[in-house]
């Protein structure tokens, strides 16, 4: 698997719960975090999009739980982009450091709405350099 | 669609995030609140639970977003439960009110570990009334 | 104590942390969903406020736990308000139910700003019932 | 001011509210993550500490909101230890980075609890190098 980002991750313990693993919505917390700091990578800001009135949202999350972390637990997010007519399709999995095991495998599809809209936003793609595919 | 169980809910403010809706990964809090309110309702407990070495822990979430919860928003999560083999299948959805719009299509599948090791419960099962069916 | 306002909640298992009791900063959740509830039982809506240009900001907090929250608990949360100077200050009491059991003892002082600066709102203060009183 | 440890953090877009600023509840997230990194850096370990049966936990807070936080926002988090009686007393102060502008100042209170009563722990006390003072 190639991946195009990731972002090293330390388990807080507030993020536990009282099964003493990671609740799993924080999963959704570091999923999110990820391409907010890919797209920042990338020179696109979400909090500006929003503010020009261009909002990137998540239509459909699956996640599959592999193992899962515990206190003291460090990770790494990883993300891979690919679009698929306008939608962008993430796969986003999390592994532990430093023995790499699988805890997440998940795929997030966003769409961009403009102004409230649905819309193709061609900058957004050039600058994350995915092109839009066939659907199949 | 029938439901086994429904539960009212009203956004609360610091569940919004800065694009003025409901941060994504707080449904999996409602749907969670949701399933464990279930399960006290047929006399389960949680917490209990995981003192007495069961845990059930959740292996595979889909979420389909609908429509965004916003500030001031009363909605109401509906739950079905059917049994796959030793896996626990939550259909789980989330209708803004009053006007029955459909926020969240969700399925949550669980599995129990008991002293850490993937079982089946049949106490469990009779509690909550679910039959295990055969796999296609 | 007269309290102006209370609102019933129930623990919600993703509150809990490792500890089994509900982590800390759930309890600023919990007095925020109060005054939030209080201001729209004035008519005031938070989310328009911040539309409108007002926002309410915290600038001070004092929380004294007195009893942890477990999974399970019913609680009821208590406000009092009053005005010090162009500060709003808030007391805010939780306690568990049925037994009444003090939980949290806390102080909340906000104050509004109006498109950024520091302000008087006497349009709220109307709405809130609250009169400015001299500071001592 | 001396402080004993300082924690590097990043805003995640998911702490930010409706208003586009950290919503204040995570200053006490952060907190308490600067104070278990604290310990871990002492080979204390909160979740290690629990289960062993001694529960650090928290009697009070005091906060003071000077800046507000927002997205891409980094800062510092910073803490100072003294003990008091059997209270630990932890003077926690955030610096946004890199203009070191203070964002919040607040004294957290904690006690051990040794299998559900408070208690002194002087081997606790040791690890972390601080010696009870005569409380004035």
């Amino acid at each position: 698997m190639h991946y195009d980002f990731e972002l090293p991750f330390k388990v807080r313990d507030y993020e536990c719960d009282l099964q003493g693993i990671v609740n799993n919505a924080n999963y959704q917390h570091y999923t999110e975090h990820t391409r907010h700091e890919f797209l920042l990578s990338r020179g696109v800001s979400f909090a500006a999009l929003h503010e020009q009135g261009t909002d990137a949202v998540v239509a459909r999350i699956q996640m599959q739980f592999k193992t899962p972390l515990r206190s003291g637990d460090s990770f790494v997010s990883r993300l891979a982009l690919r679009k698929e007519g306008i939608r962008y399709v993430f796969q986003q999995d999390i592994y532990r450091q430093p023995d790499e095991r699988l805890v997440l495998r998940s795929t997030v599809e966003a769409v961009c709405l403009v102004n409230g809209r649905l819309s193709d936003c061609p900058e957004l793609d050039a600058l994350l350099g995915c092109e839009a595919q066939q659907e199949v």
